[in-house]
């Protein structure tokens, strides 16, 4: 575990990066958000897809990011690989790796394996989510928002609301924040916090959480509801759901972010997903440059 | 409901939409037909193939049309995608938006949802297909292969033989041929029959239908079977099947069409489907300078 | 059956291809692989990649060899297509046609069906495997790994280990071993022996099999245990499989092979699969210059 420097050919997360690495990747991703749309920056480098677990749109902002950079890009879905022949992760990598990829951007379910794997290839490795551990372009992306829209992210609050306990986005939003001088503070019921998480930020109660300067819903697993972490969607919303009355009590300056998909009605109500100060959509525009930044990082480092 | 013309943003369906309109995507198409493959008509714009519906052909033709057309292609199938998750079409579409598609086809299964989606989005929408509403680029590849092999449009005899009730092509058809001067007719089976449609064009017999300069076969759903709607493939074809027997009655210089995939033996005999005057596969080769006539249209209107 | 030409538009097996045509790919392949990552040679080509039956691997392979030569690429995989819908093969490739694609890369399960499909399309095809008949890429790419290890093919002796009788790899190894001039030897279990192959090369025990040459493990399909043709993985190992004890009876200067993706610790310990003397990941880096020479080859006969 520990520091993976961005400066290394990998991005696996940001627990340990430091905050001028964080912050130059902000700054190219600036860069990239003012340019035309394709690139000649990776042309001729192969970038392959691989997603163990199925996500629409973060594949789609990647591919995105990867055809704008004019790299040529290979799709993998764990749905229609060998994978269900028990193939293993490992000898995938590999096989992607003798192929010819340059980079690999890579989802998996289990925690731990990443590094591993990183050990063990010679290609670029970017994490696009693996189990509860990170989820780094998810919160550089975060971090980007946060920027443009405050100016500078040293001494904001940021409230993370929901199931803090299996959230990579949680996470790595806060090692990110924590580098940038951010205070993160955690609400979650019981049955969703992670004690382990404690001791770099306190849990709070909702009406704590609605006083930062932003607030950062999760999205609510509904199928948990079978393992009985939730009641109901219902008893969720009304108790740690960001509804009207909730949105009506933050900060006049505050802003509403979510990583997406969001449960309308759920977890927030649904007029407040695209309202004057939800970021939600915002987010996701920032996710193609973020990702330009890092891909081309990992590829030129 | 109503008019939508080609000339904004969209290609929503072909109902309102007026004759000069049409005939200037024809001969657009004709144009593409004589081009080399590839051109930088689109280059640097991103398309978002999004098939809520799968359909091996229909996309692919579009990829085909894009990648002429010297579009970057992002393909999107539901099967893969968060929409297993509960996500929303506007949420789907809204998040393709934000990650800076500049057009997106779409399919999907709910009539009545494109025109509410069009309103609130600002990508270029191309309809590839709508419940059982329309299948525009599906008639305008029929329009353009009538075209070209009768000259002029305008007199033509068109029977169109099925499932009218639940076709999209057959309602395509409908508009396009009728704004272009064509003289449609419908032949079903009761429980085919679309009432609504009858005020546009008479519902005739078989023997009747065979009389047209354009005998269109639609493909019969075998899995309606289970509804009661026919009883079997054998008695569908008897009593609604293009066979030799008949296809021998029709009109010396008649031709065959079919939006394909066929049933061969059910809608449409095996030996027909290749034959002199099928014009099957001649309306797939179409589909492609369509397809690039109509994109290009809606990403430079 | 027999006398396909490589030098006609398809690439349909190895059974039948003279010496010459053989190295004449081996040796444009060796030609590509010092190339930089992307050429122009197939600029403005469109070649399809139609599974019939899923597969990572191989579908990677030829995706990184079309974009290498810069064609233009559209996937195709079964589980997405109409072919649910009951479309026939014929009828999906013919549309491809229809669309206008230059080459079709096919896998397909039934066998017998190509050398049909190829008389009837003037798309030039190019076989990723055809049930248990032939996988030609994958022998060519095993001869290529041969030649440049051994530096000359002819005199070899090949010893192939496994489901012979189920084996396409297997096949189009011994016809192109074959006419390159090397021996090659086959080893299974009774139930897994092909006596219509045993006029072509001798089935021979374990222990024979370990003094070749090459050592070339085939994967066990362990979904046939149902079918009562193995007991258990456990008894295949150690019957059938290359164990560390047989690796270290083979002759100093052997090596081991294997088409992928390994059962380790079935048919292969897991310690050898990347031990010096194997070559299973040089065999997956030659895959992508062979299928080069192979696509480039179909498309400018």
């Amino acid at each position: 575990m520990g520091a993976i420097s961005v400066k290394s050919k990998h991005l696996l997360g940001l627990k340990g990066m430091d905050r001028q690495d964080i912050a130059d990747i902000l700054d190219r991703a600036a860069y990239w958000e003012r340019q035309p749309k394709v690139s000649d920056a990776l042309r001729g480098k192969f970038v392959a897809n691989t997603f163990f677990e199925n996500s629409t749109r973060t594949r789609f902002s990647f591919e995105m990011a990867e055809k704008r950079l004019g790299a040529e890009v290979l799709n993998f879905s764990a749905a229609e690989s060998s994978v269900q022949k028990g193939e293993s992760i490992y000898d995938t990598m590999r096989t992607l790796e003798s192929i010819g990829i340059d980079a690999a951007v890579i989802r998996l379910k289990p925690t731990g394996v990443l590094e591993e794997l990183a050990g063990k290839l010679n290609v670029a490795l970017v994490n696009a989510g693996d189990g509860n551990n990170e989820h780094p372009t998810q919160a550089l992306l975060d971090l980007y928002t946060m920027r443009k829209h405050f100016g500078e992210i040293k001494g904001l609050t940021v409230s993370i609301i929901g199931d803090i306990k299996h959230s990579r986005v949680a996470r790595s939003n806060l090692w990110g924040l924590t580098a940038m001088g951010a205070n993160v503070a955690f609400c979650a019921p019981d049955t969703m916090q992670a004690p382990e998480l404690e001791h770099y930020a306190p849990f709070v109660t909702m009406d704590e959480a609605l006083q930062a300067d932003i607030v950062m819903m999760l999205r609510v697993q509904l199928e948990r509801h079978d393992k009985g972490l939730i009641r109901s969607a219902e008893d969720y919303r009304e108790q740690y759901g960001l509804t009207a009355e909730r949105a009506a009590r933050m900060k006049p300056h505050a802003i509403i972010m979510h990583p997406a998909p969001v449960n309308r009605g759920v977890e927030i109500d649904d007029e407040l997903v695209e309202c004057g100060r939800s970021k939600i959509f915002t987010q996701m525009e920032h996710g193609v440059p973020i990702r330009m930044a890092v891909i081309e990082r990992v590829l030129t480092s």
